[in-house]
């Protein structure tokens, strides 16, 4: 399987990667690294990364910022940026990449916890994991030829308990390489339409 | 109680104004109409409306727009349309109108059906009022001076079915003034962060 994979620098999209890797072909799309380099927020950019990777498999993006602040505190730009690049940056992705999937190819987004457990600051996160979570519900009555969309919710991840574990408190945390199962779940399973949420029953 | 009512002018929010300006004194903020002026895509023109309400003790929105269309057509700037209107429309009211509230006053915003029950030409409406959902369940903690906020999601009106019934095949409808009262539970209870779906049971 050929998989153009978004956001491999990160934590969970390195584990993505070595978890994909084994067995298929993962292309890494990325702003700053990676084989082909493509800004998520910029339609053009997608169109053009789409073009060189040719027809794929699978679109698995493990990308996207939102900003953190509280409701009073945050600022139109911050709206902007968080609903520009991880909202409409995964929309764009799923609309352009869908045209060179293959038929019964996946696209598989990434949201998070805040979805479903608001934290501090965390406005922008939970809003913004929402309307994913409403997207990839929609989009899959949408998909053409077979192909199927998910969103994969993980919890905060262990190796991310030093820089992020203060704004989770309490939280359960969960290995990057069992986060990315969650990820292969939903490029190698055959639902659609779902979010497997990676906290259920922790 | 002393309550700014945006979106009077529409099938909903004519029923709102009806329901509670029995009991209450209702303001009406419009950009076509109303007594006070208020472009809602404006955070400067939402400050200078509840200049002029002073302090109030409900804000209740019946407002917003978004388009639609498919997930393959629908253009960037639609995308944009529907986000700057009836998601960063209703969060800055939010925002501003919270300072305007008195202690223990509440927000009301309004989402949909089509939140939890897609529609062809839909998947804007889908992730833009599942975000509010989601706006709502995080804003409820931080919501100042014991302030509430909720939503409420209303399936089709009878007196819609005209324009819209297409869309909502085999959905239920309620009456305006039956989707009225959600609107008034929202206002006159106690409850927040909540979810009104006027189509649970139907």
């Amino acid at each position: 399987m050929k998989i153009a994979l978004i956001g491999a620098s990160g934590t969970v999209g390195g584990k993505v990667a070595e978890a994909l890797q084994k067995d298929h072909d993962v292309i890494r799309l990325g702003s700053q690294s990676g084989d082909i380099r493509m800004d998520m927020t910029d339609t053009a950019s997608i169109e053009a990364a789409f073009a060189q990777t040719g027809q794929i498999d699978a679109v698995v993006s493990t990308a996207g910022k939102v900003a953190f602040n509280s409701l009073q505190d945050m600022t139109e730009e911050e709206w902007a940026l968080s609903l520009g690049n991880k909202l409409m940056g995964q929309i764009n992705l799923t609309r352009i990449a869908s045209r060179h999937l293959s038929d019964g190819g996946s696209v598989t987004l990434s949201t998070g916890i805040i979805a479903d457990h608001p934290i501090s600051m965390g406005i922008a996160a939970t809003t913004v994991n929402n309307a994913l979570h409403g997207f990839v519900r929609a989009a899959a009555l949408e998909m053409p030829r077979g192909q199927r969309i998910n969103a994969v919710s993980a919890t905060v991840l262990r190796e991310s308990l030093g820089a992020y574990g203060p704004f989770f408190p309490g939280f359960p945390a969960i290995a990057g390489a069992d986060a990315a199962q969650g990820f292969v779940r939903a490029v190698l399973g055959v639902e659609t339409g779902q979010v497997f949420r990676l906290y259920e029953g922790l």
